[in-house]
């Protein structure tokens, strides 16, 4: 049995690169998205040309038993989850207040919150037997600050980041490194960033950020940064880190 | 029609207080909780007893339309909500991962996150209308760390409390004020922690803070700062505060 | 002897205006201040015009005995220093790491961290002993994020943050209210922002801000939560608070 | 000439452990420290031993234009500084604010913040004119809490951290990355602890810990992060993370 990669949340972008970076490192990645069939089976074959292992699994994380049945399936099928990364956003644009209905802030719950605490549920008690594992968070600055129009996506994410601490304090000491990695800043990604924004804006946003001045985060560079944290000794783990462009303002900065 | 401050959360702790405390400053205290009718009662008379003007409403938050309709009911037979309480918790102790059922996660959710996103989506609105209201929020230390066994809780508050980032960027400019409060310490309120610790070990605690040397927080002195709060003038308006009892330690130190 | 609150940094913003609030609610107010003798002596007259206790004092607060020195002679001839106020800034706007002489950077903490310090020995002693006593300080958005330009304005208002918690974990249970008050936004005070802009795009500023509508910080309003901070119970102490115009973006929001 | 690595406070610890993978990765590893030449010669034959290239420079970094000097006779004599580690603490043991000198206040702030600026200073022009560059700090909890007896660490660590993020903001667009690492928990380097405790307690410590469970912070093992850190991609810099020891408690967490 190979060692496993699970990532929830295998686009183009983040995911996709996470999941090419470990299967280049002898992990076995196992690709979970919701849609695009023909697209999951690309990446599949790409990891695979390049010598790598992979597979894909269709997965609506918002579903009944959906991450649960996955965790268990890649666990007796494929081999041990050594490596998790929740990678589910859920970010809808600015909505103001009245715009978003119930159901709207709840999906966002739904998928950036309980789906995290959903993949915990399966895997932690599986690490802890095995007293190693590490689940891997993608973030977003809404988890540390909200801002108008980000009702549900704010929520959703403070809440995540906070759940990570709350996993962390549990389950560090047993062996299983959580990590919330705050990704800062607009992410080269077609998948999301290009569908939100349409090709036409992303092309002109790529373009105005410069991409050979790296302007975007650029998710292969991100995921050397994955695979580091990881596979960092467990004397000297990190909990939370930011990741965002050179050329791009923090969170916490104005332009001026 | 008289002003009214309404308190989702009315116990014999800060919300019962703070009901108290604006009732006896000239406002109607609409004062809402699940259960214990003869309680909320006994609360309505004794305001009334003092020359304020009080009523009674039970309600279950997680309920549909109840918050709803609660508001809608108040604004329309006793008067306009000047200023809102969002004061119910989702503590339920430390319950390792294991010992956290989806549903008890997602019930910390509907409480502590949902139900004041409910009470906002329902406010909100009217007080733009008027160009003036205030929102207070009870919150938890929960909303800034979480620990070992607070899963729900700290999933909840931290949701919660960007939420209230995310209210106050979008309502501050429209003359709503928000108010995150952190309660960072143990609430001298027979309802909750009372309820929580059990009759005996709650009066042992009490004791060992030493009541008249006031090592718990006093919800009726507690009350004093909410009500400041709500009168800030909007030129000098805070949106997050912490309190705690003097001889308590800061969430983030340590006994040394 | 009257109780006496010591205000260092006393000009036309919020020093003169807590002055004026505490002197009106009983307190002698001893207001210092570093120039401008004429003005420290008509503050003086406005108090007791209006039939409060004052009096003024030049001090450098960066010369070396001169905190020290005003407290002992304010506690010998005046009364007991029941409040402090910190309220000396080190805001020299923007200058880039290049713009910022050694001798700039290490004045922003002489002023904005030393002092502090060295007040804070000196009346926090006597505090303890009398079993009460309050320390206000004015801080600044600096002291919770750095930006371009800030190097000496946020390392020492970094500093003075960290050092008011290390203050509040060691007095607080001692019965000494320690209160770091982080002002976000733009005060309207001629003496201070007004000097900044100069005379003309101060004026520009609150006309762009609309005074009627209360778009910057009105000094006389933070007064009201300044002294609300100075009485709350000490079940029920505010370490950390924010002040903001209600128009006024918050720090960690941008413009949209 | 060779491409440099400068470290500031290369004692058994952190800073020899850093000196020694960037040495092992091909960079000159320029190390510096107060005292124990013969310490200091012993880390530089260790590592040209192993085959790398590195100096001693022994470096009292509060002495007018100590660190001044430095730079510019490895910049004039060695080679280009790529990358500079702030690696000086201030850690002084608990100390009450009474028996906290004003010249050990100021101590603190001259090792931890100003020292730090200096570097800055003279780093940061050149590698703007570069287009690239390092400069990794090693922080405390200290600069994101104070705690009682910490009135000197804590106030010169805080005005650390607010000096990293004003120096990101204005040198990451140019290309020098800033990154402030957080060392949550106890480090096992005899050089610093091992001296802060004695011997005898250091060694208990270090058993208690379970030194073969990786119970302390383990400098050979932080370095690899430190490398990491050090050689991300401009388009996904970090500039904030923690690490601790998978045992032990995040700084907000409490033992249960």
């Amino acid at each position: 049995m190979k060692k496993v990669c699970l990532v929830i949340g295998a686009g183009a972008g983040i995911g996709g690169n996470v999941g090419k970076k470990f299967a280049k490192e002898g992990y076995h990645a196992a690709l979970c998205r919701r849609s695009d069939k023909d697209g999951l089976q690309r990446l599949v074959s790409k990891i695979e040309a390049d010598g790598g292992s992979a597979s894909g699994h269709l997965l609506n994380a918002v579903e009944e038993d959906a991450i649960e049945d996955c965790v268990a399936n890649i666990e007796s099928g494929i081999g041990p989850i050594e490596v998790a990364l929740y990678n589910l956003g859920a970010q809808i644009g600015s909505r103001s207040l009245e715009d978003t209905p119930y159901k709207t802030f709840e999906l966002g719950w739904r998928m950036a919150t309980f789906g995290l605490f959903r993949l915990a549920a399966a895997v932690c008690p599986l690490m802890e037997l095995r007293g190693r594992g590490t689940i891997l968070v993608t973030s977003a600055t809404a988890s540390v600050r909200g801002n108008a129009g980000q009702h549900s996506h704010a929520a959703a994410m403070g809440g995540r980041r906070m759940l990570c601490q709350t996993l962390n304090a549990e389950y560090a000491p047993k062996g299983v490194h959580i990590a919330h990695i705050l990704v800062d800043g607009a992410v080269d990604a077609p998948d999301t960033l290009g569908k939100m924004l349409g090709p036409e804006a992303f092309l002109k946003l790529r373009e105005a950020r410069g991409l050979e001045n790296d302007g975007l985060l650029l998710p292969e560079k991100m995921a050397e940064t994955y695979f580091h944290i990881a596979h960092q000794h467990r004397s000297a783990w990190t909990h939370e880190l930011d990741l965002r462009s050179f050329s791009d303002l923090a969170w916490w900065n104005h332009p001026p």
